[in-house]
C-alpha cells in the first residue's frame, strides 16, 4: 500500500483526521517521567495509549529529541519501534523539515524512512525537485513539502510575488503538477492561514495537507475544515501537539478535536 | 569573540580558507575503521589529525550521522568534543539545513550550538526572519542561510523572478540588510554558480559565504575566488568533503586546496 493510502485507510477506519504531535520536550514532562531511563519514550507510550483510538497519525518533531542528543534519538527510535509493533496501521510523520542536495537527501531518506521507519517526512522546497528525488522516488513513503507555514512571519518569503502569484502558490502548483509523479506528495499549509489554505485546495485538487498551527498557535478548526476539505470530505491532517500531549486528559483532548473536525465532514 | 570573528581569526592564523566536510558515510569508510566501536569518530579523528594545520573550519553534514541513528549521533558528539578539546580555535559548522517555526528552532539552536557545541549552522530561509530568531539572536554563534545552493536543480525555485530580481538575490538582500542585525549571518552560495556568487558579493559587501560544491560536484576554485573574495581578500569558506576525506592522502589534498585558493588572495 502507498503511504498516502495508509493515511486514508486509517482515516476511514477510525473516522478521524487528527494527528497528535509527539513533541515531549523534556522540561515540560510530568516529574514522574523525568527520572525514567527513557523519559521521552515512556511519555510517548502513555500518550499513544491514551490517544490512539482517536488519531490517524502521530508526528514527532525531531527538534524535541535532537536537543537531548543521542539519548533523544534513542527515545525516538524506541517510540517508532513501539508504534510499528503495536499500532502498525497508524500513519507516522517525521516533522524534520529536511532539505539538502540529492546525495545528502538520500542519506536523510534512509535515516527517516528506513532507520527510524517513518511513513512520511516534512521537507523544504528551496532546493527544487531534483534535490528531493531520493524522497520523491520512494513510492512506499510520503513527501510532505512546506508550502505555507503556520508561523507569524511566514509571508516574508512565501508571499513574494512571482508573475502575479505568491511563492506559496508556485510551490503548490509545482508539487501537485510536477513533483507528485508518484502520487506520494502532500503539502504543509498552516491552520493560521485559512484563506491561503482555501486557495491551495483550489490549486491542488485532492492533495492531502498537513495542517499544523492549532492549539497554542491559535488556528481555528472551523475555518480550516471549511477551507481545506477535499471532495471526499477528507484530505487534511489536523495536527495538534502541546495542547493535547500536555493536557490533563490527552485522550479527551484528542477525541474532542476529532469530533470537532468531524462536525464539518457530514 | 563572535562566531564570525572566530572564523576570521583562524583564517589569519593558518592562512587558509579551507573547510573540510566531515561526511564519513559508513559504507565508504576504509575497512579498518568499520569494525571499531566508534567508526565515524575514529575516521574523523584521523582526518582531523591529517588536515587540521591546513584548515579554517570543519563541517560535518548531519545526514551522514543520522543515517546510523543514535550511534551516528554519538559519533558526531564525540567528534565535536574532540575538536573542542584539541583544536578549539577551528571553526565548526553543522551542515544541518534546519528551518522550523520559532519555538522548534529554539530547540534546534540548543541542540546544535549547546548540546553538540557547534559555532555555526546552515539554515533554510523559507519560514522567514521571525522563525529564525532563536538562531539569529545567538550573538556568539553564526547562522549560515541558504541563498544559492550548489545542486543542478537549484534554480527551479531560487531563480524565480520577484520584482525583476531572482529569489536568491532577495534572500541575499534580506539576510545582509535585515536578518544580520547581530553581524552573525553568512550565506551559502554554491561553487557551481560563479556568476551568481559574483552578484551575491556585489549585493552583500563583506558578508562571508560558505561555498560548497568543489570536488565531486565540479566547482572551480579559480572561478569562485575571482568571483567571491571580499575586499579583505577573504570572506569565503571553501568547502570540500569527499574529495579530501576519501583521498589517499587527505592532508595533501587539504593543503593543495588551501594553496590553490591562496593563489588568488595575493
Amino acid at each position: 500500500m502507498s503511504g498516502v493510502g495508509k493515511y486514508n485507510k486509517r482515516v476511514e477506519n477510525v473516522n478521524s483526521l487528527v494527528c497528535v504531535g509527539l513533541d515531549p520536550d523534556f522540561e515540560k514532562l510530568p516529574e514522574k517521567f523525568k527520572s525514567l531511563k527513557h523519559p521521552q519514550f515512556e511519555f510517548n507510550k502513555w500518550i499513544i495509549q491514551e490517544t490512539h483510538e482517536y488519531v490517524a497519525a502521530y508526528k514527532p518533531n525531531m527538534g524535541s529529541y535532537e536537543v537531548r542528543g543521542k539519548d533523544g534519538w534513542e527515545d525516538l527510535q524506541i517510540t517508532m519501534d513501539y508504534l510499528q509493533d503495536s499500532y502498525p496501521d497508524i500513519f507516522t510523520i517525521s516533522d524534520a523539515k529536511r532539505g539538502d542536495i540529492g546525495y545528502t537527501n538520500g542519506l536523510y531518506a534512509k535515516a527517516i524512512f528506513d532507520t527510524l521507519g517513518f511513513d512520511a517526512v516534512t521537507l523544504h522546497p528551496y532546493l527544487g525537485q531534483e534535490a528531493l528525488k531520493p524522497f520523491l522516488d520512494r513510492t512506499d513513503k510520503v513527501s510532505i513539502i512546506l508550502c505555507r507555514t503556520s508561523n507569524p512571519g511566514a509571508g516574508e518569503l512565501q508571499d513574494l510575488e512571482v508573475a502575479g502569484k505568491k511563492l506559496w502558490e508556485i510551490v503548490a502548483e509545482k508539487v501537485s503538477k510536477e513533483w507528485n509523479y508518484n502520487n506520494n506528495c502532500m503539502l504543509v499549509v498552516g491552520a493560521t492561514y485559512p484563506e491561503e489554505l482555501k486557495k491551495v485546495r483550489e490549486i491542488t485538487g485532492e492533495t492531502t495537507f498537513l495542517v499544523p498551527g492549532f492549539g497554542t498557535q491559535g488556528g481555528s478548526v472551523k475555518e480550516v475544515m471549511e477551507s481545506g476539505l477535499n471532495f471526499q470530505k477528507a484530505g487534511l491532517i489536523i495536527s495538534s501537539s502541546k495542547a493535547i500531549i500536555f493536557a490533563d486528559h490527552p485522550g479527551e483532548e484528542a477525541r474532542s478535536l476529532r469530533d470537532e473536525a468531524n462536525k464539518y465532514r457530514q
